[in-house]
């Protein structure tokens, strides 16, 4: 019986006695073990691997990673698999490794002078804003997974979260990289750098390239000072053009001191109301838009304030707002965020929900917005939009839902068709169909329609360039 | 006769005809026309090309590099020909073509809701602040050749400049771009979006490569709202250590009103006074150092003038600076910033001079600072430093001279072994050879020995599979 011939079975005890003995310790074979590990945590797509190795070194990623080049099985890489997109989760044919970042997991070295922090790549979010803290320095990526996904995840998808307006994405909080490449190779460009201009920018080509062209292992990240006072208000405006005048007077007069700017509809309010118990709506009336503003200032809490007050006075005298809160206390702050953080688990909580990670120019929001409600309304009368997000970042979770007892299957169905509506909208506008998800497996094909053929020339160019036996996580970002 | 054998300067003529007959009424091909545009401003480098072209659309761009891909002519994209280090200047040997960018230099768009303004590549970086300041926006991006230098050129070499610590590198100013690939390819990638996944950052990849991969014809540049007061203050510092300690101080309480801080050596000032009879030293006692500062407010210039005052206060009582002046009109502050801004062309003046472009860890700005001339004047007591630059981003111009009148011809031929000795001690701070100014041909082979190997097959991997032919900008950036 030729190699050839053999059954694939057979070919999958081989390999996995094969690397039991190279990876002693650090491996994950029984299936029941690797289960957990081959679907995401929607339980939306489910692949299958050989073993779950945890390598507690670079140099056993680099090992990993030659062992894998050699026999020819496939490397996906993961760190919290907490993605929306599938982005972590093997294919569920073939010879698969999944190799988890999670036990590398120290932190390198802290230099609160140079405002810098580097990192293994299977550091949580959360730690490494803590760490930061306790430095008196700030990083501030920040989402709602950050209790279970890790630097490495958020760099492979350049994630955004809700300090993008003022800090930027993953990408630009990110000064240099250690990546192995899928020749088992180690790169070293953990630079601490502000500016560096020395050979072709190989850091942002694998910060958002989804694991495809090696894995990310370490990360050295920016710091800021600490803020002395991030201050939020909750705001009823009638509708989204209002609430893009306010962003715009707003930014126009206190530019640096906004540091989030984010759109809440009254029935994604009405839904964090509804399951959870301990969220209250903080305005005596309801309204048909809500905007969350936070100010950051390094002085004070009372300059925050002032400026914030004096922001909100004014809008109120232009009839651009209906009624606003201040948070008074670190508590109340937190309390205002949470009614924005806890709309996606309250969607989800309430039916089957049909998800978009969309972006536009911010002069094409209000319009996006309405043009997108009209054609879902008109092709799906019962369809109930949930829609928030980044408004200034032009980033909106453009969701639908169609609640607790409508018929799921027929929903299931019709979902890739919807998706078509809304993202057709998106192309007229010059948007992007993948702000801050990533493309994963959910949105590969579809965002591939969105290029042009030079586009997908240039991305194979560097696939094929990088990784020629195309052993990197299969099956994501391009087809 | 075959072609093989044929004489360089007969191809030449033929190459010639057939260009002229492709592209009339856009060329330049006469010696006497060409020899400005195969030189560069400081007369180091000077190479030969068939002709000159000046395309005035991007398809002529896209026709006549495909074009020079079918008769093997190699490409030298050229902007405004501003360039330290050389990378604007084809080869003297060969075929070469200089494609000037300089006729495609139309304002495509501005749109000030989305902050954002699309502009051809040869649009001059000057006219671009303009523009913007005419829409009520604001360009941050300057650097001392802005009335001549091109955007295409700035992001070709990711240009710095003094508003880097607030605002970013031309890297960061950047969200699409527009491409001909080497096969004449038109890469549309003009995007005005604040988050975009979906795909590999072809953008970031292009910044920065230096025309070695494709040819930059256009790009949507980031705008921000206008400052109410950008004020300036000139400050007396004993030493770099209480230059870093004032910095470090200022950014923890004023954190975003800070958008510039740059040092000045008590010699770049006495450059500067020697060689500007329209400069004066703007305060009464001499200092070893001294710190321009610069505080950007949104609101007004009292709010401005306010923190730039407490700070000062703050660091005399601190024992940090001995003397300090805060520009009282706008007059004022624009002759602060010339004493910093003259510093370059003062030292030009003055007799030959030996210029780094380093960058370091900020925490090792002032060791580095220490560092080089204890070693520099051990080896030259006889050199005099030139040393000024963006503290705040860790970039200093670490330059040497020997003052008018000294030995001219000794200076060139241990420049080499200057060099070493500065970039040595820029590796053991982990720093960078090359902040601003880009590689070119003058730091191409030094930066090439800073690699690792594994770096080295990245970065040519990436240029073969781009450029096969190696058509693009021949012998720049990689060797």
């Amino acid at each position: 019986m030729t190699a050839r011939l053999r059954h694939l079975p057979d070919m999958i005890a081989d390999m996995t006695d094969s690397l039991r003995v190279a990876f002693v310790g650090k491996l994950l074979t029984d299936a029941g073990d690797v289960a957990p590990f081959v679907i995401d945590w929607r339980k939306t797509w489910r692949g299958s691997a050989i073993a779950v190795a945890f390598p507690d070194s670079v140099e056993d990623v680099a090992k990993l990673v030659r062992w894998c080049a050699a026999h020819d099985v496939r490397i996906v890489p993961q760190g919290g698999n907490t993605g929306q997109s599938g982005g972590s989760v093997p294919p569920d044919d073939g010879l698969n490794l999944v190799l988890s970042l999670t036990r590398l997991n120290k932190v390198r070295s802290i230099d609160p002078v140079n405002n810098t922090i580097t990192v293994d790549a299977g550091c949580i979010l959360q730690s490494v804003q803590e760490i930061a803290a306790a430095a008196d320095r700030y990083f501030p990526l920040s989402l709602g997974a950050e209790g279970s996904c890790t630097i490495g995840g958020n760099l492979a998808t350049n994630a955004g979260g809700t300090a993008v307006l003022r800090y930027g994405n993953a990408r630009e909080l990110c000064l240099g990289l250690e990546v192995v490449t899928p020749q088992g190779e180690i790169w070293d460009g953990l630079k601490g750098l502000r500016k560096d201009n020395s050979g072709y920018d190989l850091r942002d080509l694998f910060i958002a390239s989804e694991g495809t062209l090696g894995i990310i292992t370490g990360a050295v990240l920016k710091l800021f000072p600490k803020p002395a006072a991030q201050l939020v208000a909750w705001i009823a405006v009638q509708n989204c053009a209002d609430a893009m005048t306010l962003f715009e007077n707003v930014r126009r007069n206190r530019d640096t001191a906004l540091t989030a700017f984010e759109l809440v509809s009254d029935v994604c309010l009405g839904l964090v109301l509804k399951h959870y118990a301990d969220t209250r709506d903080p305005l005596s009336e309801p309204s048909p838009w809500y905007v969350l503003i936070e100010f950051t200032d390094f002085k004070s809490e009372d300059n925050a304030r002032a400026m914030l007050e004096e922001s909100l006075a004014a809008a109120f005298e232009a009839g651009l707002i209906q009624d606003a809160v201040i948070a008074d206390s670190l508590a109340q702050s937190r309390a205002l965020w949470a009614l924005r953080e806890r709309i996606s688990e309250a969607q989800g909580a309430d039916g089957k929900a049909i998800k978009h990670d969309i972006a536009v120019p911010i002069s094409s929001v209000a319009a996006f917005i309405e043009e997108g409600l009209v054609a879902v309304k008109s092709a799906y009368p019962e369809m109930r939009p949930v829609i928030f997000g980044h408004l200034g970042d032009g980033n909106l979770h453009y969701n639908f839902s169609s609640g607790q007892g409508a018929d799921q299957t027929m929903f299931g169905a019709e979902q890739e068709k919807l998706n078509r509506i809304v993202h057709d909208i998106v192309r007229v506008h010059k948007g992007t169909i993948s702000a801050e998800h990533g493309l994963g497996v959910l949105r590969r094909d579809e965002a591939d329609e969105f290029r042009s053929p030079v586009e997908r020339r240039l991305m194979a160019a560097i696939k094929t360039a990088l990784d020629p036996r195309g052993i990197m996580n299969p099956g994501k970002l391009i087809p």
